[in-house]
Order: structure tokens, then C-alpha cells, then sequence
């Protein structure tokens, strides 16, 4: 029904997702195979719509004028056909699926029917809130009316995309943006952080280790998704227990007695070791409460101290990222991948 | 306007997402202004429908019959009011913030309201795909006509959701499936499986440790967001070079250059060391080889080597998870805990 409500709108595009997988729950394919009957392009049977994975192309192009759209991902392919001027296109509605299928066969067609370019571009942030964002943007640039702003807060910063027409007032701003906030942004072209920081040590030929408690290996997991990381990255303690912070850190039984395992002096002799063990230019550690128990009048739930070392630097910081456990490991994560960034920038 | 019309259909609830920032591009706030004023509920400003965080109650409820939506997480609060038998709420759109508002504030709302309860359990499987889950079940079972099925598979495994109006049919069911999937089955409670491990070893009382090569961390990472995990996770060694493996987990030099790191024996003496050093019960190591770059004829991109070692057993298996980096890390941590859970269950 929605099909046939749609196809009288005189729309370029209709695109669902989702249902077209082999189980009985994938209503979709059936809901084509009806609009299909209903619309007497052609005689079809749900199988010859669908047909299974790998069957010979010849089988499949019989049917009317389905074009099929490739699923290198998964075992659904797409359909894509025409009616009354309207492309009407099939997709998988498994998401890792349907993008790449998005951008591999539907956006550069999408392209050559745009008119009128527009330009876009993302630029992510860290460590100030979109508040002072626009302010800042409304102060200082008389192009803020040129070009449209969007503001997108989240634990890894706020992400601010702009997008114009014309090219030049968004290269304008872009410069203006970096000049203003400087170390505050981290990319201008939509990378995560953690990309930014391989992409650095490779250029720079900078090797760096971690030695991670509170944040469990979320440091790591973000740097070992990134394709060549392996050739700056050497490895990670992840120091769960007091025990493991003696053997493999050689943090004091002594001073985890005195000051615990969540202080000034365990991170900065956990990033030292690490740099030592792993022999890195640069290690990171990150000691801390990640919640949600655990907490104490002096020791809050949410306390965490990063430290920094290089050959000839050294340095430590205190914070304190609140009470959710997985929100405090993404935000101490980013904060500490921030840190490495701007030393090795600068180093 | 999409108000104005949804308001004519007579629904019992409209929730709005997103737009209720602080800047100039959250539109919502603009929009629910007009409309408040179109309807002429009451006289309003933007800034006393949506005031700032902390504003003294007395002076937020003074608007009409508005309601605020407490948001625990975040800056913006949401709002909820009654028009025409309609309820209209507004939530902000941060996904995390959103949820749980709609958890706490809005479900136990929705749940008075129903007038016929529905049933509903989430099955999660690993190690059978969705065709074959299918055809199990109709096979087996005379109650599949009595229960909605739902397949919805990931790179975590495939998840059976079931709903009936009956719960005696569900739990039928869920007996029945626990019977003939038996170890494919990892939660009939909608837990990570990261979950289940944290939760079996509590309730044993063992301890575990992990030596990571390709997945990068990823398995602590998991592990770590369980809250309790302290107790029974001693920590990991990310070995992500071949030296961090001779180092901290005494692989060979002569083990790497005869069989290399990718390969059984590998596995098995990262594993064996893991739990050494970390004095546990149990350890898990992966070996890999994530992609894209690095494959080989005789080792391509997505071989695999998963191995476990208890006081009195040790085991390796051998995958090969495809050529997709953060796929193959997903797949081949959700293999390594699947095998950690089986072991601990029932060892």
C-alpha cells in the first residue's frame, strides 16, 4: 500500500530497507512480489525476484527490468528497477550492509542527478561545549550567515558541520575555525581521533604503548581498528588488578599502599614503564574509578588521572568524567588519545 | 505543521527527537513555540517553554499544563503536555540521553495503557545462521504458529525474538529451543555475552585473563564494560608487536621466525602465559591476522587462532573470519568469549 502511494507522488527515488532476508519474517520480498503483480510490469514469483545468492546473472535479468544490486557484505543482494519515472530500490537492512551497498551503488548515481552542488564539510571538536562553539563562530566571523551551521554534541566532543554552495566561504571558515580553536579541533575531515593519532605517528615515525586499568583496553581497541596501526602501535598492558600494575608496570606494592592505584604517582610510573617495557617514544596510561561502585568521599566514582611520557616529558592530569561506566571509558579514552595527539604534534 | 496534522488523527501519544540545544540550529524548540501559540493553550516564549537546566520548578511549570521530562544525562530537559486528549512530548535526540528517558519517564507510562499484555523474549545464538534456526524450529516445534518469530542476525550472531499474547507458549518455547540449540544459545535474557562470562565466573568463582594480538583489545574492552568485572578479570597483554610477545608473554624468538606469530603454537604459549602471569583460573589469546594488509597464500587476511587454557586443559581452534578489520575483531572476540563461557560452564 505504501508503494502504490508513493509511486503517485512523483518521487526520483523510493528506497526501502530491510525484509529481505531468507527467514519467514522478511515481509519485504513479498510485499514486491505483490506490487509487482499489481502493477502487470510482469509476471514474477517471489523466488525469481529474489533469487538465491550466486545465482547465474542470465536467470536473474529475465525478470522485467530488475536491475540487482550487488551485497558483498551479506547474503541479500538488492533490487533496483524503474516505474513511471520512479526508481524503486530494494536494500538489506543489516546496517553495515546497506551502507556499503548505499555508497558503493546508489550515491554516485545520486550524484549526476544533483543540480546544484553544495559543499560540505565536518569539523570534530573536543573539550568545549557548542555553546561556546557559536559564540565563538558568531563573534568572530561575519560568514556564519553564509553558510549553514549544525552542532552535534556527543562523549566524543561536538562535531560542527557546515555547508554552503559556495565553496570558498566554507574553506573560509574552516581556516578561520582552525585559527580560533586551534588544538580544540582534532580533524577537518571527518577522521575519529584515533586515526588522527596513527596518521600522525606515521608521518612523524613515532612508536607509542599504553598501560590502561580503568579504561580496559578501550584505548587499544580504538587504535588496532585503524588499518596500519600496527606499524607505530606496539601493545597495551591492561592492568586490571593491583597485582598486574607490580608485575608488568612495576608499580610499588608500597606506593599502591599509600596513594592506591588511582593516583598522580601510579599513572605517571605506569606510562613510564610502559614506554620502558614496550620501548615507544610515547606511552600513555590511564588510571582511575570507572563506576559504578567502587567510589569514596576522596575517590569518586568517575576520578580518573592520564599520564604522558615521551623521552624528555612528562606529564599528569586529573578529572573527574562522571558516574556511567562505558560514558567515563569513552570520555577518559578520548581525552587521553586527545593528549597523545597534541604531544606528539608538538613533540 | 506536522504537528497540526498529526493532532487531527487522533493518537494517543506524538514524541518528537532532537532539536532542544542550546543553538541556533536546534529547531524544535522554535517549532513547539509556534504551535503552542497556534493552538492558544496559553501565552508563551521559547524560553520559558524550554528553560535552562536548573531553572526553579516553580517558574518552569508556570506555562500551561507543560510537564517537564527529567534528563539525568544531559542539558536539555524534554517536555510533555496534553492536547486535545493527545499526549505531545519533546526529548532531545543525544541517543543515550533519549533512552533513558524513554525508559524512565515514558514506558511506565505507556505500560498502564496497554489493554492486552504482550509477551516477549530475546533469544541470542552464536555458530548458526538464521535459515538454520528456521528450519529447526519449524521442524521441532508445533507452537511456531502460536509465536511471533523474529531473526535478526549480526556480526555478534543471530537473535530470536519471540512474542505471543500467551506466555505459557513463549516459555515453551524458550524450553524447547534451550533443548535443541543448546551451547548455540549464549542468553535467553538479552545479555551481551560479555554479560554471561562476567556472570559465570562470578558465580564460580574464577578468574580470567586474556592475551590479545589481533583483536587489539577489543575482548578486555567488552569484558570491562561490565560492571563486577574487576572481581574475576585480571587484565590483558595487547601484544601488538613480536617483541611485546617474547617480552611479556616468552613466545620464542625462534617459535616467530620458524612458525611465525600467526599461527597454533603461538596461541597456545600466549595463552599458557596469560594465565601464569596473571595467576587465573582461565585464559583466552587470539592471533591473528586483521587485514587489510598483511595476508598471505599460506596465512590470508582473516586467519584466525583462538586458544584456551584451564589448570587442566588447553585448547586452540582455527577460523578464518573474512577481510574486513573491525568485522574480523568483532567476529573472532565474540568466537574467543563464546569458547571462554563454554569452558567456564562446565569446568
Amino acid at each position: 500500500n505504501t508503494l502504490e502511494y508513493l509511486i503517485t507522488q512523483n518521487l526520483d527515488y523510493i528506497i526501502t530497507t530491510g525484509g529481505l532476508g531468507p527467514t519467514k519474517d522478511d515481509k519485504t520480498k513479498d510485499a514486491f512480489n505483490d506490487f509487482l503483480l499489481s502493477i502487470k510490469t510482469f509476471k514474477s514469483t517471489k523466488e525469481n525476484i529474489f533469487p538465491k545468492k550466486n545465482t547465474n546473472t542470465n536467470t536473474k535479468l529475465h525478470v522485467g527490468n530488475i536491475k540487482y544490486v550487488e551485497n558483498k557484505l551479506g547474503t541479500a543482494d538488492g533490487i533496483w528497477f524503474n516505474h513511471l519515472g520512479t526508481n524503486i530500490i530494494a536494500l538489506p537492512g543489516v546496517p553495515d550492509e546497506m551502507k556499503m551497498m548505499m555508497r558503493k551503488s546508489l550515491l554516485p548515481n545520486f550524484k549526476n542527478k544533483v543540480k546544484k552542488s553544495k559543499f560540505t564539510r565536518l569539523i570534530k571538536t573536543i573539550g568545549i561545549s557548542e555553546s561556546k562553539i557559536e559564540k565563538v563562530i558568531l563573534k568572530n566571523c561575519n560568514l556564519a550567515d553564509m553558510v549553514n551551521i549544525g552542532y552535534y554534541p556527543s562523549y566524543y566532543g561536538v562535531r560542527v558541520s557546515l555547508s554552503s554552495h559556495n565553496k570558498k566561504n566554507i574553506d573560509d571558515m574552516v581556516n578561520l575555525l582552525r585559527k580560533i580553536l586551534n588544538d580544540n579541533i582534532y580533524s577537518i575531515k571527518n577522521e575519529k581521533l584515533e586515526e588522527v593519532v596513527v596518521r600522525i605517528a606515521l608521518k612523524r615515525n613515532f612508536t607509542f604503548s599504553f598501560a590502561e586499568s580503568c579504561t580496559g583496553g578501550l584505548m587499544s581497541n580504538r587504535i588496532t581498528n585503524v588499518s596500519g596501526s600496527s606499524k607505530v602501535f606496539r601493545g597495551s598492558i591492561v592492568s586490571y588488578s593491583n597485582q598486574s600494575k607490580t608485575d608488568f608496570l612495576n608499580v610499588d606494592v608500597s606506593l599502591l599502599k599509600s596513594l592506591g592505584a588511582v593516583s598522580e604517582k601510579t599513572a605517571i610510573t605506569m606510562a613510564k614503564n610502559a614506554a620502558l617495557s614496550f620501548r615507544t617514544d610515547y606511552a600513555v596510561s590511564i588510571t582511575g574509578i570507572a563506576g559504578p561502585a567502587g567510589g569514596t568521599p576522596e575517590k569518586p566514582v568517575g576520578l580518573v588521572y592520564i599520564a604522558l611520557v615521551s623521552k624528555n616529558k612528562s606529564i599528569v592530569h586529573k578529572y573527574n568524567f562522571g558516574k556511567t561506566r562505558e560514558i567515563n571509558k569513552i570520555k577518559a579514552s578520548q581525552q587521553a588519545l586527545n593528549l597523545l595527539r597534541i604531544m606528539m604534534k608538538n613533540g
